[in-house]
């Protein structure tokens, strides 16, 4: 059994939710006996936007709650979405009266429960809307085809969406800026050490001492390609690349870029990664207007990092992405 | 050896100096060929607090140079403190007239490079004063002493400290202030698991698959103490009990804590510990009047925690720590 600082499993998820509106209870609560996080002050005269998943992936999403930025979190078992249930129970919940925006990670368990959530509080008379964030841009080792999974880039999906509701956006034209922006985005992870759940003693993939592997997901998922580990240079050539390879950069073209560490990954390797990309990117006259580094959507203790590109097609995305927040994960 | 997003290991620093400032460079600039990290804001008319020490630790130190916090960091190689020459440096380019504090972390080479630095910054005629933090109550295995190491309690020092600068306040006055907040700061720490320094495979100690080690430094020293890890919550009355044995605490007694990640232990974890930590203060009537949560001061890739305690004797050192900031490690 792995050493993990816990207490019984069947309390996990618990603790983990009072142990995260404790160190935040000046910007957060929780609704008793649920995974539902709100913000303490509700904003009126503003769609609601809220998003959830699994637990496993702290600081996401209770960590995007907050000034700018998500009305709530619904939080599940640990990689199990929450249930419809709680999502309606979200929903009615956030609704200010300006309806609610749901922000969907392309995993088949999350979509169904977010979508019956959204349907039933639509028969309620609660205006809802939703994005699926399908960013992964790894792929399917036995047939080539994209995984699509929602992973880091999920954040700024947050950023912008909250950003433009906090500012007053209508229910309809926040679900064409996030179709926009889920449009632009493009994530691709790879894993050092694989992750252990509480609980077991087995890691969740096998990987030989000196291997990484390419396209790995945010619950444990193994990758589809496993190659050593060279440098952070190389590392960094290859996931630019490949991201590349999904737009139609020239120079001048503008990025917003996210340097995610999946858990326990040192801060120092994270920012050697970053200079590396950086360097490459200044390389071929493609601007950065937009960063962040840091441990924003992580997988239980996996070692490994993931990069996401979001080309900035408007001005204003840039501007909600600038957009200051309480939120503590952001 | 351990796989490790790095590049040749000369130059592990710089790049990771690089990344730092590329990531945060709204509010940071690195002298060139330098460790030196400043405040691109540099403000009259205040005393400028500066801290530093090896590299290993991030986001300390250049994680807390913002507003309302430090004028500058000066970092050195992994867990090596900077040069005479650099620190004296950092204090000529960070003086604005009013003088500059040093919050020193108690390491013999920390406090002799720092102090004669100082020295040094006084002979050509520039006002220094220092403080030097000892918060680790661990003691040693051999013959019980207080090993009183600088650990992550340094993070509340400097908030304070620098708080209290940007109020105005003179460097005589600081150099009281920080000496009563050392007295009241007290951390203890434990490691779940060694870390292994760049370029080697060998762990810094060994821990049986079920122990942890209590009283561990942020440089991978060994603890006092092995022992199984039972459960978060027995975890945590260990190091409250150990920690209230340095104070006459009773109930309304008034406490600033800090649960900090030493680098790969999950935020779930954290999360759990801190509720531990809460529920046994809650029981005694203790007033946990501000928390902070997350990896603040790391020892690279040790999986453990440390718990700290400020007893908050005066109102104004509240006030200091909830003074806002950019800083990005606060």
């Amino acid at each position: 059994m792995m050493k993990k600082m816990m207490n019984k499993s069947k309390d996990v998820v618990t603790q983990l939710l009072s142990g995260i509106v404790f160190a935040h209870e000046d910007i957060l609560e929780r609704l008793p006996k649920t995974g539902i996080i709100v913000r303490r002050q509700r904003v009126a005269d503003q769609v609601a936007v809220i998003s959830g998943g699994g637990t496993g992936h702290e600081p996401a999403h209770s960590g995007y709650v907050g000034e700018n930025l998500l009305a709530a979190s619904i939080n599940g078992p640990i990689f199990t979405p929450p249930t419809r249930e709680e999502i309606l129970m979200g929903i009615e919940e956030a609704n200010q009266g300006q309806g609610v925006f749901l922000v969907i990670k392309n995993f088949e368990a999350d979509v169904t429960n977010f979508l019956e959530a959204e349907e039933e509080a639509i028969k309620r008379g609660i205006s809802v809307k939703h994005v699926i964030v399908n960013d992964d841009c790894s792929i399917e080792k036995a047939n080539f085809k994209k995984r699509r999974r929602g992973v880091a880039g999920t954040i700024f999906v947050h950023k912008i969406v909250a950003g433009a509701a906090a500012e007053g956006m209508t229910l309809d034209d926040l679900a064409r800026l996030a179709e926009e922006v889920v449009a632009s985005l493009n994530t691709l992870g790879v894993a050092l050490a694989p992750g252990t759940l509480p609980g077991t003693e087995n890691s969740q993939f096998q990987l030989a001492q000196n291997e990484i592997s390419f396209g790995i997901g945010i619950h444990g998922e193994a990758g589809y390609r496993e190659e050593p580990l060279e440098s952070s240079e190389k590392l960094a050539n290859e996931l630019v690349n490949k991201l590349k390879t999904q737009y139609r950069l020239t120079r001048g073209s503008q990025l917003a870029i996210l340097v995610n560490g999946l858990g326990s990954t040192p801060y120092m390797e994270l920012a050697i990664f970053s200079n590396d990309v950086r360097r490459l990117l200044e390389l071929e006259g493609i601007q950065i207007k937009f960063k962040k580094m840091g441990n924003f959507m992580t997988s239980l203790n996996m070692a490994g990092v993931s990069l996401t590109f979001l080309e900035l097609k408007e001005d204003k995305w840039l501007h909600y992405l600038m957009l200051p927040t309480d939120a503590y994960g952001w």
